[in-house]
């Protein structure tokens, strides 16, 4: 099954200004769709980033492809390997975790998606089966609640409402946890003083009594406000998702907090695994596909924390559907990822490259997709309009920081901040 | 694709006296065959030990898989794990290994491979597309030599000839490499003091200077004596495999001796792993499907040594063609599984329950099948006749030990010996 053409299409898509530690969500958020055609007719999708430097690396990567074979996973990671070559390009900087291997499987990811997709649409079956199997009918995802504006500056106030304080986040959990029956609870945290946070996890925890709660500061606060946080949020908190930046914060917080720590900061690259185990650094892993180089390498992930005692949870950046739906076969088919997953998706309000009615949120779980490969066909009218709204949108990098100091000049994203 | 039916055959096949600390092989022995049967006509082949205690935990678990999908993994696994309960049969006891994993691990395996089998089959693609792709199209097996006598008590010589001192396992190894083209040597030593089997590899080292040669005592040695060996054999050992028993001996070994510390007994499942390597006891893993779950855990393992830089080969029992048929494929699609496996296949003298001409050495090297599935075919002729040589041999359980006491009733296979 040789690969005949990769098509690379970058797409934008209208976001909420949502706020984090970086900065503020800008009215245009970006992403890739890579489609990965063969000479049996079958083509398969990934999604990726749409940050300009990733996109080249995608792009270059991708003229190298045609006449490989779509199930030669190790031909193909090694191709893109020398198409990468010794190029870094990653955010979280202040994490120090931007490397070549990370840059490597995150260019790597969307082809392996995607040739894990024709795999499984010429085998007639689902892609969580070519993972082991479905384990789970349904994937359970959080509401990923994010403290906003009501609008972007100068536009009008969006559908959500503005959230700057626990009234407004307990108000946005409820609107979530009504329209798509979410079971558990994220928090966005690291934008306002710790204490308010606190505040408005105690607020969640008050509304929602029976809904499991964790909160994610991007490592805004330094190691003594972390333990602050946990001891105020003792027996509150599932876990507490990166609470300050580098292993050595991470693990002295860990030494000491009530509850697990989690990170998708700290840990992001095979390489990182050894040093964190070793120092006990932290005690969820939150699993991305997107950058640790796809789906199987994601199971290969699994295996190794099941083995080191590391539960797991789900990262999301701000995706489309065809991630939505790699994300829940993956989950599916690992039976060790036991927390409710991160996911974006309500944020889009309805927008997607993918065609309607394959994904559907039930109890805030989306029921695997029954379908062959990824379950999931693009919606080509949708595509070209998002790709215009790309060429249009006049942003090639995202770039949160930026988009709050034109409305906040003094504001800094450096961390910790508190 | 439903699993309809699975059929368990235990064989037996004639095997030279081959000595090993504890003690040596006997006349015939056993090996299990897993047939398993599906609904859409495609039938997947596995291969497993055939101890009559591992036989009836396979035949237990074998009646409950029809039904399931050829492709569920988790759940096959479960059924097995349901199955098998906490029943426990492992021998290595010595290195006191025996865990329910382990044996639950083991029962799992020849339904795992099956079932591979059956999806490459069913996709029209080698076992090796499944796991990644092969990256190399043959795979390096060892000469895998060994003490042995001339023939068995009572009986003809075999063709093999004896080897009871170094001049005789330079001549068995000549053998060997003439008729398979062998690259490099293993010794299965453990069985002379070691003084003698130093002399041995160093007998090896001289008549052939390009080889790399590895010496596996299976724990025969107190720490001190491996220390000794490692001594006596710096530069002229690839990798030192299972000098002493246990990860404290290992790991007192593995600090101060100038080679890698290999293993097949003190890390046999995924969790012996973490003490393992936080003990720094041993710098080559000798993978094996049969118990590591099958193929894909194998992969699985092979990524997680890759991350705490542990290096890969493969280990060998005594086996027949659908195992060698499998560990090439595993070993095909393993990037960096960089040593020579050990295969027992030149000890069948030609005995196999597979069609012939499927599976050839080259240079020491197994082609990679490129039919679909395993590429191997059962012979039912031959099936037939090894499952009426396991009916009609009286050997039940492998007992290397009992057997060596028929001729030397003071024989003890208590370890470490020297
Ligand atoms: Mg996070
Ligand atoms: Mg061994």
């Amino acid at each position: 099954m040789r690969i005949t053409e990769v098509r690379v299409t970058p797409v934008a898509f209208r976001d909420p200004p949502l706020l984090n530690a970086s900065g503020v969500h800008q009215p245009w958020a970006l992403r890739t769709v890579v489609e990965v055609v063969t000479d049996e007719g079958l083509t398969g999708l990934g999604e990726t980033y749409g940050d300009l430097a990733h996109l080249e690396l995608v792009r270059a990567a991708a003229r190298l492809l045609p006449g490989h074979d779509a199930y030669a996973h190790h031909a193909i990671y090694a191709q893109v390997a020398a198409s990468v070559g010794a190029q870094v390009t990653t955010r979280h900087a202040t994490a120090r975790t931007a490397t070549k291997e990370k840059t490597l499987d995150r260019v790597f990811s969307p082809f392996e998606v995607a040739c894990v997709d024709i795999q499984a649409r010429a085998a007639g079956r689902p892609v969580a089966d070519l993972l082991g199997g479905a384990v789970r009918d349904s994937v359970p995802y959080s509401a990923y609640l994010f403290y906003k504006w009501a609008g972007h500056p100068g536009a009008e106030p969006d559908g959500f409402g503005a959230a700057l304080d626990a009234e407004g986040l307990v108000a946005q959990a409820r609107l979530l946890v009504d329209a798509y029956g979410f079971r558990s609870l994220k928090l966005k945290g690291g934008v306002r003083p710790p204490a308010e946070e606190i505040e408005a996890v105690h607020a969640l925890r008050d509304a929602f009594p029976e809904l499991p709660i964790r909160i994610d500061p991007n490592a805004a606060w330094t190691p003594e406000t972390s333990l602050m946080v946990a001891r105020e949020l003792a027996g509150v908190l599932e876990y507490l998702e990166d609470p300050t930046p580098g292993l050595d914060g991470m693990a002295a917080v860990a030494a000491e907090a009530g509850m697990p720590l989690a990170t998708n900061m700290c840990v992001v690259a095979f390489e990182h695994l050894p040093p964190a185990i070793e120092r006990r650094a932290i005690g969820v892993l939150l699993a991305d596909h997107h950058y640790w180089g796809g789906l199987v390498r994601s199971t290969q992930l699994a295996r190794l924390c099941a083995t080191f005692g590391l539960e797991l949870s789900m990262h999301s950046n701000s995706h489309l559907g065809i991630s939505l739906a790699a994300m829940t076969h993956l989950a599916a088919a690992v039976p060790t990822l036991a927390y409710a997953c991160d996911t974006h998706t309500p944020w889009l309000a309805g927008q997607d490259v993918v065609a309607p009615g394959a994904l559907r949120f039930h109890d805030g779980a989306v029921e695997v997709p029954r379908g062959p490969g990824l379950g999931v066909e693009l919606d080509r009218d949708a595509l070209a309009v998002m790709h215009e709204n790309y060429l249009k949108c006049g942003i090639r990098t995202r770039d949160d920081g930026g988009y709050m100091r034109t409305t906040d000049p003094a504001f800094s994203s450096a961390r910790p901040r508190w």
